[in-house]
């Protein structure tokens, strides 16, 4: 095995293994939900294969393409449907290194509800720098042909609006579907899919009890993001 | 063992596995709910016997019937009570080959509310082409005599007004009761179980978050839908 | 070992086991909740010790008193504090035979919101033939003295003012603190706080979703009931 | 190893083992949570460290300082990033031993909706003699310099305001932050934690389904509270 293909393994089973994870933390049901990894200087993206059940998948099934999705090597699996999603997503946000994808219960009560989650205590604020914000419905024409790309375009799209940086709020609601996470590994991408939804049922609970609760103050959300992202971050060992 | 008898037992094993799979994923508690099969070439239905515990039940214990819901062997206990809206739900959807109904929290909550469930975002059109039905009350009448039968009945009568097809939305809500949910394997039917619990949850914290929450747009349940089930479904390995 | 000795030890065991079913299906956190069995021929009542950890608890360790709920036997533990409810629900309730109280977090919200649940569908209806009440608050000198039995004391007031009977209504909100349920076994009463539990669920979830869901037809309640419970009762093989 | 060494060692261990308790009974995800004891005598504090995953974490990790929460010891990983706070807390109840920091769901829901958790029922006065109490938010000012400290402050000046003392209301929620809890020992705090999100989470019920309920009598709080932690408490055995 030379480099490339042990690089390109060693992708295959952190892929598997973020993917894996996703139902024992109650993230995914069935077949739910889909990780991916990239490596620019390879040129290839390893992501989850289509409808295969957890319990049956194995690291070897991790489809490899090359950085437009285009499928990689004889006798794959065919890739994830949500593949073009995640591909415009590295495209245009070059910092990402890993995308999950989830139809996690809170997140996408939100997502249906068509309301962005506000950023309401430390919780929220620990992780994602400003509120989750959620897309514009998808017109008729953009889910007739290339529906998945056109996904990743709303999102695109949403941030630049907002003027909002991908490692700063990692992660977005896309109108009536569901949570896109990515982060800096597998390992954190996954994370932030986690603590998206824990935010989003605190969140939920938090304007049922108050529906005039109001977003914390800006003070409060820069101090918490600063303490564990910011420059003179203090949360955590020094190596982390 | 001739071939008819290795039939029906392998139905028995899959009826015994997909009623016991129900308590498994938080579906059924107690004796709540039943699962069964029909081999309509062989003229007969495999069902759950009434009332036995999940934890004392075995495969032999299946009880078969014919497709009227007559018992079948002797010695056989008593077939579930609500077998014959399963005989009803077999006579008029042709096309099915399995039935499980359940007692799953959401799901009753709906039909306690007397409220069909709207298709609120992509997990729902993935598998319900439409909104989930709730039928009308049952009279006096038909609840004194043949209550099962009229359970039944009243489900038909609901598809029938609505133009609905039995596999493109594989499931229904009966008014102050629970769900019934089928398909074309009792793998199948379980899973829709499990998916509308899932779809009811989440139709439930979107409401809760906005009561003024919309239907989604109809090109958007129709394209989730037959990317999993369509003619050019392109959701799954090859052979899904 | 008598005979005597020999079914004590017997309720001893059940009592136990009925004690710890209670936190292994999430209906008891730490050490909030009692189970009892009463065997009138004998004179005694077998109940959990008080403020006994789960983890540490063992069979032999149930407490014995007689019918007034006197301990009985040198060197045992203190019953339950809540030991003088159950003694006058025996006493006032000569047809049930154990007795269960726990802190289950949906019947108590019921409770503290001071509402009776309203039978709303099947799932009720199978165990609970009418709402299940909630009883008056107690005054404040029911609460200085022999609060315990004045707990007790409502429970059977609420009974008599509804006129309705322990074995078709088994269980009891008592305001501001929580359920109360019996049955002619210990099983069936540890059952009956698991059904209310869940009612009480749905209910509330119902609630939520529809604020004017309409309780359910009484021959609909009737009907299922009987179902299970009536002379006629076809639920369950014939020798439950 | 000396007495002194002994002693340290011995609450490196309890430390831990509150710790690990958290995640789980569900209170803490990822590493977000804190528990720490004190010896007065000793003058140290023993804490978790910071950002440790908890299953990588072990009993000597935990991290010794002294009362002014400066780090004893070479080669010490960082303390918890709430250190100050509970510093803080340490010094102005003097009689408490331990104390815990969760960001649990439904008690950070309440704190995000600044709310004090009311006294509605006697699973809340068990524990809680009086409304859980929620701090008014912190300032600018008190954010931008030793933000930790502050948030120790302004729990001490909401107990001075309200006129609480520490053991009789054993726990508090930080507006858009979450819950801190106390007690006379690592497992009483944490417990205390457990009670506090059970009781968050029935008073949202509560509240959801009665917007009007009322809190409890004080005739009845008192008499809980008594019960169980009065001079005459007569829950749990003599030696409790």
């Amino acid at each position: 095995m030379n480099k490339t293909e042990r690089l390109i393994t060693d992708m295959k089973h952190r892929v598997y293994e973020g993917n894996m994870g996703l139902p024992e933390v109650g993230l995914v049901k069935l077949t739910w939900g889909n990780v991916s990894e990239i490596n620019r200087n390879l040129g290839v993206i390893v992501i989850k294969p289509s409808g295969v059940p957890y319990e049956e998948m194995t690291p070897n099934q991790m489809v490899v393409t090359d950085l437009r999705g285009e499928v990689l090597g004889e006798g794959s699996l065919k890739p994830s449907s949500d593949l073009p999603t995640h591909v415009i997503l590295y495209q245009n946000f070059p910092e990402i290194k890993s995308v999950v994808h989830t139809h996690s219960t809170h997140a996408v009560s939100w997502a249906q509800a068509g309301y962005e989650i506000p950023a309401l205590g430390t919780t929220h604020a620990d992780t994602f720098f400003n509120e989750v914000p959620c897309t514009r419905q998808l017109s008729e024409s953009e889910v007739a042909e290339e529906y998945e790309k056109h996904t990743g375009d709303v999102i695109v799209e949403t941030f630049k609006d907002k003027q909002l940086k991908p490692l700063e709020v990692p992660g977005i609601l896309v109108k009536n579907h569901g949570p896109f996470t990515w982060g800096l590994s597998v390992e954190k991408a996954v994370e932030n899919s986690l603590i998206l939804e824990e935010v989003a049922l605190m969140a939920k609970e938090t304007r049922l009890l108050n529906p005039q609760s109001q977003v914390m103050p800006d003070y409060l959300l820069l101090k918490h993001y600063q303490r564990k992202h910011g420059e003179k971050a203090y949360y955590g060992q020094v190596s982390e």
